[in-house]
């Protein structure tokens, strides 16, 4: 089959051919139709990500496609079926293998470009937001990033929840964007300090659920938007890891719970887990609109390494795409 | 009624007159049989940690004694029962006003002086143990202080839902105590570094939960000592509250949730759910024996001071309880 490689040297990308996969017992054999970006596949590109123990090395941490054999102990879906699901690795290639119970069905009106564009922006802001968030009605959940796939998966998913969401983004347009995916609350963050704003909108009380892909450049800001009993997801480190000096009675004065968590490094039974408690919350949800998927652009996967390089711009609303052709 | 009270200049704590409290409907007037010490009670005396709103300003975070009286919608306690609860503040005296749903009854075979010695310890290592750190049969638990009152309710606690418990200690004797109560695995940590010995213990998967009254002082040790997905309930900083140069990563590595957690601020309504649960758990095993509070010393109310000089040591294993007379 074809594959996305990576060039030893360069860095670059280009197709090549690779081994196909074989599907065990409890597995599916897909014909992938599309893939998307996550900022894992730039890091993994230059080195800096080393793929889970098992994983493919190919990059590629979700797909969309077409059943193209069973295992024989799998009765849940048969040739044919238009699936999409998370990977540890794989995803830019002409084939992937999955374990049947990792497949979402996808709605009929979805093209394989939006299911492409569900798995880990949905999944990861479900896990964090609903999951370990534990966000409800009435909540208010600070939302960073929130243009991104991950941002624009979660801002829906608190609106369907009941919940309050507040969105940062650093230019106007991903604020638009935010609000039209039911963003009650948008803050600018190069022009105002967002820990004043979320003070002024809750009244003081600050959020119960803070979803942060920042991390140390804003940490003390974070520190005073949160409140009491509030839990905040540390989901990555655009803003920096190293933050130089904490004081835990903060943590401790309003009962904070800091969240460290990736879903990348997660077992398959976890990652099953997961996906099942997902598509009983989202089957009808994307089956009539409630919930969408949010695609900024689609690539050919030829054009892959246009693709990465306009992610690093960090200009984009929702997910980069690959067609794999 | 008489009560402990504070001499302004001097700190130093007498018996006094203060105003008998009035119970409200939902409440009852108990007269109070024995109080027990906290590390807090420490602080207030020195004006370092005021009562929170609304609370006595007397000394005392919990008592056992006798209903008094009971306000006109109490329905569940009559005149005569013998009680304990947590407080907010006040039971350094001879009279307390609780509400009728923070009270516990006592096991017959306690003594006041054992039941004074129950609410603090007990429903703080429960809230942290069980609740907040989800403790399960099989899971290391990782309980550092644990000749403490907090720490010996918590050794127990964890035996009773089946884990393993892992007992830190300074000295000997408060290691040979914490053995008596169920603590599986011993380590001194003058004498060993408790995060190598808990990997050998873990066989490298690190504790599932860590209950921390440390802080500070142990953070890098417990970064190490805790396994992906722990729970980490930080309940105080003896080992001081500023840390230097965190690296988020590592929370984010191991998925791991930093719990910052007092009992003293929550809501009634809190201390009443957390109360019942735990009136639920252990009620016949604080009958049959399985769950017993741990005393260190009994000090009539007059020798208060050297109760109080007697904690500033740190020699204590299980609780100082004071006798009101």
């Amino acid at each position: 089959m074809k594959a996305v490689l990576i060039e030893e040297s360069s860095k670059r990308l280009y197709i090549g051919d690779a081994k196909e996969p074989v599907p065990g017992d409890d597995e599916l054999l897909v014909s992938v139709k599309a893939t998307a970006l996550n900022r894992a596949d730039l890091l993994q590109r230059q080195g800096k990500y080393p793929p889970p123990q098992g994983a493919s090395t190919i990059l590629g941490l979700e797909m969309s496609g077409v059943v193209e054999a069973v295992g024989r102990h799998v009765t849940e879906w048969k040739e044919g079926d238009r699936v999409c699901a998370l990977l540890p690795g794989g995803g830019y290639a002409q084939k992937v293998v999955i374990p049947a119970a990792m497949a979402m069905p996808i709605a009929e009106a979805f093209s394989f470009e939006q299911a492409a564009a569900i798995p880990e922006a949905f999944l990861t802001a479900f896990l964090n937001v609903s999951i370990l968030g534990r966000a409800a009605a009435g909540d208010h959940v600070l939302i960073h990033a929130a243009a991104s796939g991950v941002g624009t998966a979660a801002i829906q998913l608190v609106r369907e929840l009941g919940g309050i969401p507040i969105a940062t983004a650093g230019s106007k347009e991903k604020l638009d964007a935010c609000r039209t995916f039911g963003a009650k609350n948008l803050i600018h963050y190069k022009e105002e300090d967002f820990s004043a704003k979320v003070s002024e909108i809750t009244s003081n009380r600050g959020v119960q659920v803070l979803l942060d892909p920042i991390g140390a450049s804003y940490w003390q800001q974070n520190l005073q938007s949160i409140g009491p009993d509030g839990r905040w997801l540390l989901i990555g480190g655009m803003g920096g890891y190293q933050v130089e000096k904490i004081d835990l009675q903060m943590l401790m004065r309003k009962r904070i719970q800091l969240i460290g968590s990736t879903l990348r490094s997660r077992s398959v039974k976890d990652k099953i887990d997961l996906t099942q408690q997902f598509i009983r919350f989202s089957k009808d949800r994307f089956h009539n609109g409630a919930l969408m998927p949010v695609i900024d652009q689609i690539y050919s996967w030829e054009q892959v390494m246009e693709a990465h390089a306009y992610m690093e711009q960090n200009r984009n609303i929702g997910k980069i795409v690959l067609r794999v052709e």
